[in-house]
């Protein structure tokens, strides 16, 4: 089997870590495996060279930023690599430039494109382990250029893709994918298997156990991803294409607070007037993700939307300053907003599912604000300070506990 | 002009640090000029990093130190161009991979072979000053190696060759080439200029002003040296070919106490016996530096020479173990001793240099156990405790100072 690990940040913070996962992966070289090991940054390591950078200049260029960040994975390779060779096992690590890991040119928030297989696949069939640096590619310009957050994950499985591994494994600090949150749900329940979109779902709406772009291409080339714990042996959550284990109707129940909601009051009733809006915000970079429209006085409508919370300062300032050519009346917005989605592959031939979740809610007493909903999801906006109710409703409510 | 500066780690060990070498390669390249600079790590960053290895393992392979230690000049010329950008000119950090910077494949200890100059190039074009990783190379096995220390001197050379540059400018903490040790010898006065030659024997004699690798590179291509202080506006030593500006016999006094003798006693006097004893010892990787034979007794020869004082106790347990096979009766060694050495290129014709370096050195009341001599050098070794004293007799006896 060749069998491609991930190990974040925390899973390599110290020496005890470092060698707790060259044990972890020699115990399955051992066994006859082929095995790539991907690895973060570790602990801090990538936030003191922000800290590093933001010590020189306030606003550093994403250029030099990605060239000072692929630092910190190429330590941690490096060290792994040590480790694994001080105990008897031959070991290589490997920098976005050996492997020719092609990414797209956006410093700071690179998607990769092909990686070239031949350099792991020569040190694999030497018998090493191949330690491979996450999070970083090589543009166009032959520059690095990160990933973005948890884009480890991506490295993984792009790797996994282009080798045709046999898995690609996802360690976490937790023991994988839940129904929700259990810090917030005491009686979530670890599932085994979960389907790629039901978990890009949950991805995106901030269960944060994996990164999207790696399952959105662990989608498209079929790689079978596992999410396991790197504390513990327990079996983890398979994402796969299909998934008929499970006869629930949805899988999980996720929340996401970093959500702002604006309203636009009054704007013409014409053709045109969301596009131009819409285009506005999106030519300055501002990701809007729910829409809700609805009809206003004479004439005008009225139109609503949800932002990341970062985004809620900068939105406001466009809207202010385009209001007369956007013919908007007035402006209004809600911080303490948050989305609550359950997701699941079986709603789609379901259609009570929207009215349990509502009535769970109801029950708990919890109002909601607006309502989204795609093929294997339903997102509802509520205030902030009522999530973990609705959470421990929605998911009673369902059934999916223990 | 185009000119390549190089910073070592104590320049560009903190903000202030950085800061400055900014300012002062702007200022050049504000004239006009087109600029390269080449950094090493940051202050003490390649001893942590060297830690951090150790603490994984007593013996990294030197592959993934390599690996691990060129992450320190790579953060050092991505947070260079961050400053120089916040100061409003356009700069760009490239590590070993984007110049191809391509070396032999001796890690820790790899030879430059040659640098592509066209990513440089294309980036000066458009007016940007191009910042370097000076110490690490790319071998055939596309992995980094570095120079060992002091390498960063040869990448700013090697650089300067391959681009035709007008100077190459090595920035210290001194105002440049001095005839002694400043620290040593009070009144030692600061060269204007040296010869490869000279500077080649000075490098290698303990001067430690400049990597002997990089003066033997610059007199190879050509390459014209400036040796200055990065604390100062001083001229500096220029480093050339031929230096008929100074009329005097000597350049300089330089003494290197890091120097054991080692002595085989009673060997057969036969052919090939001096041969067998080096040859031992250099493939034991055992470099012989002065070496001295004279008549013992009964058709035996004793042969006495000099090494460095880390590999005393290597070279003693070889002599040991290969004693009968190399007919020796008995092994002496001696660990304070010191050499000292008088370089310049006007010795070659003039007979009397050696006479009186000898008589500096007998008012002084020196006893000179060894003798030493090239075209452009003679050295003698003596007791480490007589250094400081013989170096000043010396220095005085030729008429050095100010």
């Amino acid at each position: 089997m060749l069998i491609v690990k991930k190990f974040g940040g925390s899973s390599v913070a110290d020496r005890e870590c470092i060698f707790r996962v060259a044990e972890r992966c020699i115990e399955d070289y051992k066994k006859g495996n082929d095995i790539v090991v991907v690895l973060s940054a570790m602990g801090d390591t990538t936030d003191e060279l922000i800290e590093k950078a933001k010590n020189i200049t306030p606003e550093p260029s994403r250029r030099e930023m990605d060239m000072l960040l692929t630092t910190g994975e190429q330590i941690s390779v490096s060290l792994m690599a040590m480790a694994m060779d001080s105990l008897g096992v031959p070991a290589i690590s490997l920098n976005a430039f050996q492997i020719r890991m092609h990414c797209t040119s956006a410093y700071g928030n690179a998607r990769l494109k092909r990686v070239e297989a031949e350099r792991i696949r020569h040190e694999l069939d030497s018998r090493k382990i191949v330690i491979v640096t996450g999070f970083q590619g090589v543009n166009k310009y032959e520059d690095y250029a990160t990933l973005g957050r948890g884009g480890s994950d991506t490295t993984a499985v792009a790797i996994a893709a282009a080798l045709h591994a046999d898995a690609c494994e996802i360690y976490t600090d937790v023991n994988g994918v839940y129904t929700a949150d259990p810090r917030v749900v005491p009686n979530a329940r670890k599932l085994d298997a979960i389907s790629y979109d039901e978990m890009l779902e949950l991805a995106s709406l901030g269960a944060r156990v994996l990164h999207n772009r790696s399952v959105e291409m662990a989608k498209k080339y079929g790689v079978q991803l596992v999410v396991r714990s790197s504390l513990n042996r327990e079996e983890g959550t398979v994402v796969k294409e299909v998934v008929k284990l499970e006869k629930m109707l949805i899988s999980g129940v996720a929340s996401d607070k970093n959500t702002s909601r604006v309203s636009v009051i009054g704007v013409d009733d014409k053709p045109g007037v969301a596009f131009k809006i819409f285009n506005t915000l999106a030519k300055k970079g501002i990701n809007v993700d729910i829409i809700l429209q609805s009809v206003g006085r004479e004439g005008t409508k009225d139109i609503s939307f949800t932002i990341a919370q970062d985004d809620l300062n900068k939105t406001l300032k466009i809207l202010e300053e385009n209001k007369e050519a956007l013919t908007i009346q007035n402006i209004g917005h809600e911080d303490s907003v948050a989305k609550i989605s359950i997701v699941g592959a079986g709603m789609m031939s379901n259609p009570g599912v929207a009215a349990k979740m509502f009535e769970s809610m109801f029950n708990a007493n919890v109002n909601i604000k607006m309502i989204s909903t795609s093929e294997v999801r339903i997102t509802v906006l509520i205030d902030e300070n009522d999530v973990d109710r609705a959470m421990r409703a929605v998911h009673d409510g369902f059934g999916l506990g223990d």
